[in-house]
């Protein structure tokens, strides 16, 4: 096990009717003036704007809005939020929605307080050390960013997703409903569950030895979205398995599944190259990329780690050789992902080989590797968006 | 799974040398007096007291010193810091050492700032809603203390060990490195993992249904126990074991495997009297009192879940019926703790029955039942205390 830094100071707020906790955040903490990022129509739609507006106006704040964020969120929204945030002095950004919405608003809080352009952020030319406070109230379980210091943004212009990782990004609170997430459709469903499962992929496939822990965990939220996965399906309004599945969203990302070992975020990589070329679902576009990933990557030497996952979560064989077990549980998983409606070939969602260089070209970087697990290069993802096809 | 809050803001700084990260935190949060508690000698012994004392003065702050923390750790020494916190200005309380050490710093530190005698927040006479700032250095793996806002105290003159829970006491920071742990004794090694297991099963052990997240996460922690302990206890300096012990000890008991449902804490109930009449080793009393708990709570309905224990841990066939499986995860449990050296009845630790009545009235409270997996009278407890003769 690595040496690590663990924080996660977010105060959760989980549970059925948990808004109401709201205002006594925004008292405690003396917050003003408020902006509320979100969605579309999806916070409306299930009267959580509302709701959230009422405790707003209970703690005697004020609140301004910006609405209308869309997946795959852009950085021109990002300005047009951090211009609010000036004009009207806010001390709190609450995103209300998914990964899009809070992501948002972590880089709309960053960018608030810092005197360039908060793209330099997400282009690692500035590091962002400080920001305003940031709350959320979740409404899709996927990306795990009610807890953690990550946001995703696009540049539409530079034809880039870009992360951007920082401390002081983590909310200080998150409220997470589940019932904010019974009117989430199927599809928008199954891709949240890719993504979480993604999430413990990226950190579990590893070669940094001795992380125990590390893995029991990640097993364990891998066993909960293979039990929950078809059922909320089923039933969308099943309060406990929307619950399990909303926590294990947070807790897939927000460190504990990462910490003392090395990552490898291949598949983020690429699969955040398609989403800026075409500006697909995430984690449709990971449903693809994901088994397609591992079978390059499997190897002699990697097969044992593959193993390991196919016995805990896809009950393999345990007499079968590692080899076996490795393909039997990349198979096992393509069929899952399947299985929950999500695409299995670029192709489906209209999507040809003609950007594929440019992409391989973005994901790998100016001749760096992407990822850790097996590095890849260049023509490696370019074998594997073939794949992807 | 209910509604639940959750919020462990405990700055972790955990492996190889983290010590340096000591003056950082000094630094950058500004502490000029510090209190250092402090156990007998071992925190001197593995030199750890130095290394922390260079890295107070490379941060330019002054150190002052309660040190001879015992096991049980007693109210007196408590009101002592307070004295030394009122009389020097100090503004960290930092404890070095193990549970015994921090949950006296807690104390010191929740003391310090009350007007009142700081017994009345374990009498439940009084509520702690502020304290000193707390840091740790964690030299045993043992009771989760290090992030969780738990102390618990020994009133001699009230034969009263009593547990003060708040949020307010969760450590600003805690270092964690494994080394700090290789000289712990074979006993104590197999007392702190006793006592890790135990907190896993006091919230394992419940009938909130649908906390399928925080069973994994229990079962994944209890896994890593039972595959390292008897390792640890043939190579105290492994450190990728000391490191997995350690860190699976703070997860164990920071709220993440109790978040959502309703514990029990009746072992620790009845083991927190044993303790308080006796002064024996918490983690030694608990592998007596636990499988005698569940031997006596095993019922036609609570098999089911003694079942999925024995299933996830101890590879019970699942075609044995429930009852069948659940005595035998019992009995491995006993058999387990017994493998590790630790005591399999109180005679053993020179206890008899003279003092379990008076034990099983101060457990059960005042006609208030202990526990809620089955809540247990004095009679209960009592069968318990005799079973565990």
């Amino acid at each position: 096990m690595d040496n690590f830094k663990y924080h996660s100071p977010t105060t959760v707020y989980f549970g059925k009717g948990q808004i109401e906790s709201l205002s006594r955040e925004i008292m405690d903490k003396g917050f003003k003036n408020i902006l509320i990022v979100t969605g579309m129509s999806s916070a409306k739609k299930h009267s959580v704007f509302d709701e959230a507006v009422s405790r707003i106006k209970e703690a005697g704040a004020r609140y301004f809005e910006l609405s209308g964020i869309q997946p795959n969120p852009k950085i021109k929204t990002v300005y047009e939020g951090i211009r609010i945030c000036r004009r009207d002095n806010i001390d709190l950004v609450l995103g209300i929605g998914g990964g899009s919405v809070i992501d948002t608003s972590k880089a709309i809080a960053a960018g608030a307080v810092y005197d360039g352009d908060c793209w330099d952020f997400f282009k690692k030319t500035a590091v962002c050390q400080k920001s305003l406070p940031i709350g959320c109230v979740l409404t899709l379980a996927a990306t795990g960013t009610e807890t953690n210091g990550n946001a995703v943004i696009t540049h539409e212009e530079h034809v880039k997703k870009a992360a951007l990782c920082a401390n002081t990004l983590r909310p200080v609170f998150a409220i997470l409903d589940p019932v904010y997430t019974f009117t989430v459709d199927e599809f928008n469903t199954a891709a949240g569950i890719v993504d979480i499962m993604t999430h413990v992929f990226e950190q579990y496939f590893s070669h940094t030895q001795a992380c125990d822990i590390q893995d029991r965990l990640s097993e364990g939220i891998l066993n909960v979205c293979v039990k929950y996965a078809p059922i909320v399906l089923r039933e969308p309004q099943n309060y406990d398995v929307r619950a399990n599945i909303m926590w294990a969203g947070t807790l897939a990302l927000n460190g504990l599944l990462g910490v003392g070992r090395r990552g490898d975020w291949s598949s983020h990589g690429i699969g955040h190259e398609i989403s800026a070329f075409y500006d697909i679902s995430h984690g449709a576009g990971l449903a693809i990329i994901v088994p397609n990933w591992m079978r390059h990557v499997l190897n002699e030497e990697t097969a044992c780690r593959f193993a390991d996952y196919g016995r805990s979560i896809w009950s393999a064989n345990p007499r079968n050789s590692s080899l076996d077990i490795a393909n039997y549980a990349i198979d096992k998983t393509r069929d899952f992902f399947n299985s929950l409606g999500m695409p299995s070939g670029l192709r489906q969602m209209g999507i040809d080989d003609s950007r594929f260089k440019e992409m391989a070209e973005g994901a790998a970087g100016n001749g760096v590797h992407l990822g850790s697990f097996i590095p890849l290069d260049k023509d490696d993802i370019l074998s594997i968006l073939m794949a992807s096809l």
